[in-house]
């Protein structure tokens, strides 16, 4: 409608799929995108109907994604799409970022980013070279507490960090499903080496990293295969070390029935502690050791600007999930138009796949402690 | 973009308001509407500037109402405005949605309808009169749980119902607030014959209503001003009766201190009983006899469908207050295209201004009960 | 077993009835009490048998409590008992209290403290006139949290208080129950004249003005009875005023299916507020304007001594009902030992049955606002 | 007082420490123990003072443990103490419980039995030898509703069991502590091959073997002594397989600042799970896959006779740790007046010393799975 929104094409999210309408929610939130183009589904008829239901030009309703970025690419700079969202199963995450930026657009991408570490790291160097922002879906560094919780730790609020306990669990997968969503999950050639792990546990790991400000560092993991007939882990717990000698334990699991996304890490220092809920992301717990423990709450104006500004209702309005995601879109938007790094970029995304990969070695070779190398 | 969606005009919401950017977030939400005109400010200069960054066509950013009205009454039906929403202190609420109803405009307006019960019947006889949709945003009736609490009350499963706790209870003013918010609120001119009760209480009261399904008949009230110098109740409690002998308490208070937005309800019947809250609005619980208590939760498979239906997201990804308010806006939207009710209209907008009416009695009147009489 | 235990005799409690032993619990839990002596029941055999039961001397297991104060009396002061523990429903308290003192005996009585506020006041002289000491079991006033937001809110730390919302419900008596406990309650020979209100609304009242420090002047109470046949209230609600422009509501309620034993009070003042809920009673949440609430917690160091003396075990090792109950014991044996007054004493005794006859009289005057007289 | 009390003699618990006054205030409880002797100290002087504040006989106060079992057994029968509580530092366990069976006395022993496995085994032939009553006090197993969790999981209410988290984790021990309690944990001549673990990491096997019913056959372990100067490890977390294909994970740590005393589990089997936290232990959350959570709670109707029996007080009336306490000695007083076993007796006693030897063997060897052999 105006030229000051940016303007966004979509590879996967035709019907039938969750993830494409999360995306389309969130980055319509805000009113500084516009969804222009699509390549909804590698099935004509649907691609075109999803476009349809949209409000899409038909003529930009793809049902191949290397056809729309020649076609997008050919259109004049004012009316072609600004960048690509990539809503597909994982095996097709790297060649559609590749043939995108390659093509001239900026990608945000669902995660993980690619389907291994070879390609994570790839994709890195397509990155560097193309000059385009990338950004992962990391979605729960897009909830203004978790920003709060690392800014505590930079500034030494709870003294050295010496233990993580971080973890994400869910029971949707606790017997099996016979649906699209956990069809391409427990399948290696689409999901890649780990199911749970990395579905879900690479989420656990980045807000690790993010909220610590540091780098795990090795593993000693043990996957499981709950549910009989499936070809990958449906849970999986871990111990890990991160540098400056944090410890820590990371669990997830799909496979613990009742829970919906329970995603949470607390963090302990020398001098106080931190606990975060996904669930109840609006509050972040904050414990000293002679002091009583505080509630710290979302959209207060005691929180630094930084978080403050990420909500978008007063205290007591709680904003959840789509806000987050909505989040990762606007920091995503802002990075293009200020030529600034986005906070879930390339560098988590590769530290992702290492991990997966460091997981499975791990679980492997007797849970023996394994180096994540990325 | 497309035809399709529902064309919005917006009176009010220019900078420095609150709720006007609540309702662009919401109504922009779900894709079904477009923001095409506005009177966004008296003051033409943040109309147009307001207009400018929501990137509408500066010759439809208006300075005046009734110029809005008569210009876009007079555009082509294909791109007119299809209702006005309005979003200014509530003097305005009534003299705007007379003009929009009478330019043949559909209106969603914020809580309270009007500024007295009078007005409110007016208002209610000018909706008839029109054949247009008239919507109130009583925001909370969006959290889907809301409506399973409704359901299950309807369908007798806590048995007849007997006692009602209902409050909300903010501390945003519980000392004295210098800035546009706080100024109309305790403004009689601009808010009528309460403050706090007519500001939140009302919520309370439509809540009440809402889950019982039953009208609240009687009030014994007591209002305070609790901050010197304010012209208008800053907090209150009443007892209730409501049809079929239920008895209840409603307060309202925005003295509370370190009180967010906490608004909520509990309800016993015969055989059970049910408790929300809006700051954590994804579960509800229901209490048994004999039997542990239950905890709701948003999103689940085994919800009915029109709850399930409300939910943009899986269990466990929680949805807040923009995702009820944006349900309020597509229940508008719906009724429309489909030419039948709204849950939020003018039948409970004339009950919340008799309700206001009557505390305020009551109150004068040394809590004497007095009917509620709409 | 050593003479620097009191030694005490109890009238109530044989087998069957539930008070009578949590008496018992609490009495012997920390080591300063003995029981020596009882009148369990009117019926000798049943007053036999629960003596035998607690390893009692036969020769001192009274089937009259007359008895009971006549033969103990004659004893040398060395072995005969130290006081007397009231465990009758309500109308045989001020009769056995009444001999008790009379006799000699200090005293320590189930509250409420009489059938009625005359009967309060005649005891009152009566207690006056002995030299002996009379505490009642307002047990919530054992929790030593209790305490800390008493001592909060007199030192002026969340500044003067406006607004005090105190509530007791229950759910037991939601259908016709048809036990010892139900019977008397529901009696109004025997329990006075209110049931709900009597019994456990007294406490709320009890707790409002400990908490604050002070009096409740008025109320305007509607009081009900539910469940058919019923001769007094089983549910009520009242808007209250206290002394210093304090306004509050209080709700008690024996039909709110499903709760089991919910006392909470929360309290607002200028600056700050307090919450504190029985049923997780080891913490306290204070509310600020302007920063995180926080969470005290029980035995915790910061507290300030008094608190922290009040607690058995270390922080998070969960102290309880028992516990608070003992606390009133230790109260009660150590105002003995010392010569002080008890924190439980005849003062609050008086204004409960002030506070009920006020409650009474309004709701039987359409609610009318009604003094506390006392 | 009466000779159907069991007579109970103490070893440790002299004035300055802890957990005597916990054993004492539980043993006292329910009036079915009277301590009659103690060993309170091995400086006689602090032996005698706690003994004369108790109120026992003086000639019954030993300075030594050795002399207060030969003294004792040459007493009469009906006034000789029955068994004997052993409340001291770890190392002196196993001395005092094979003097006290030799010499025919009933043994409750603090936990753990003993400094190690070799010893704990050693403990066992004794105890079998003796024809006496040991018991452990796994205080945790005390609360009714963890007697519940395990009971639902042997009935099959969740299935097949597949992944444990069970946790224990305080913050006292955050800093180096200079006082009673910590010195004799943190010094391995008093405490044995572990700190944290063997204090309190012991509970958590402990529980996830009595919840489960199966035991834990492996660990993969990493311990840690965050606070430097410390000779045992003050935190630790371990992967852990069980019978069963039963996979989980294990953390205890005494640095995680702001937490008190939050021991918890959570079990997930095929079609259901259940969690329990300590500190709020009057509830046990059931999840299903596909219906509402469910609260069960402490003391009510619903719950199974053996559960029910373990309150003192109705619903609503929180029951704490002392209570938990008091039923595992009442657990043991039964054990020895019904000569039955007890819940908490020598078999878990040997399994947790395996358990901690194995977790310190298993941390030793770069968290190789090490087999837990007993």
């Amino acid at each position: 409608m105006t030229s000051s929104k940016l303007k966004m094409g979509m590879v996967g999210g035709g019907q039938g799929a969750f993830i494409g309408d999360v995306h389309r929610l969130s980055a319509r939130l805000d009113g500084q995108i516009e969804l222009v183009a699509g390549a909804f589904s590698r099935d004509a008829e649907n691609s075109a109907s999803t476009g349809r239901l949209l409000g899409l030009d038909p003529s930009r309703c793809y049902a191949d994604f290397e056809q729309m970025m020649m076609a997008e690419a050919a259109l004049p700079v004012e009316s072609r799409m600004d960048f690509v969202a990539i809503v597909t199963p994982n095996h097709m995450h790297f060649p559609v970022a590749k043939a995108a930026l390659e093509a001239g657009f900026h990608v945000l991408s669902d995660k993980p980013a690619t389907l291994n570490l070879a390609e994570a790291i790839a994709l890195r160097d397509i990155v560097e070279g193309s000059g385009k922002r990338f950004a992962l879906t990391h979605t729960y560094l897009g909830y203004p507490l978790v920003g709060v919780a690392r800014d505590l730790v930079a500034r030494g609020e709870i003294g050295r960090v010496r233990k993580v306990f971080v973890e994400y669990i869910q029971g949707w997968l606790a017997s099996e499903v016979d649906n699209k969503q956990a069809a391409w999950r427990s399948d290696p050639a689409r999901s890649g080496p780990s199911g749970c792990m990395g579905d879900i546990g690479t989420h656990a790991h980045n807000l690790a990293e993010y909220v610590t400000g540091k780098q795990m560092t090795h593993v000693a993991a043990d996957l499981s295969v709950f549910v009989p007939g499936r070809a990958l882990d449906d849970d999986g717990s871990a111990l890990f070390r991160m540098e400056d000698g944090i410890k820590g334990v990371l669990s997830a699991s799909q496979v613990c029935v009742g829970k919906e996304n329970s995603l949470s890490i607390r963090v302990y220092g020398e001098t106080g502690g931190l606990e975060w809920h996904q669930e109840e992301p609006n509050t972040l717990l904050r414990t000293y050791a002679d002091r009583p423990a505080e509630i710290i709450r979302s959209a207060q104006g005691y929180l630094p600007a930084f978080a403050a500004d990420g909500y978008r209702t007063p205290p007591g309005h709680p904003e959840g999930y789509l806000e987050a995601f909505a989040n990762v879109y606007l920091d995503f938007v802002q990075s293009i138009q200020e030529g600034r790094d986005v906070a879930t970029g390339m560098a988590g995304a590769v530290r992702g796949m290492a991990f997966v990969e460091a997981l499975v070695a791990s679980s492997n070779n007797d849970s023996a402690w394994t180096e994540i190398d990325a």
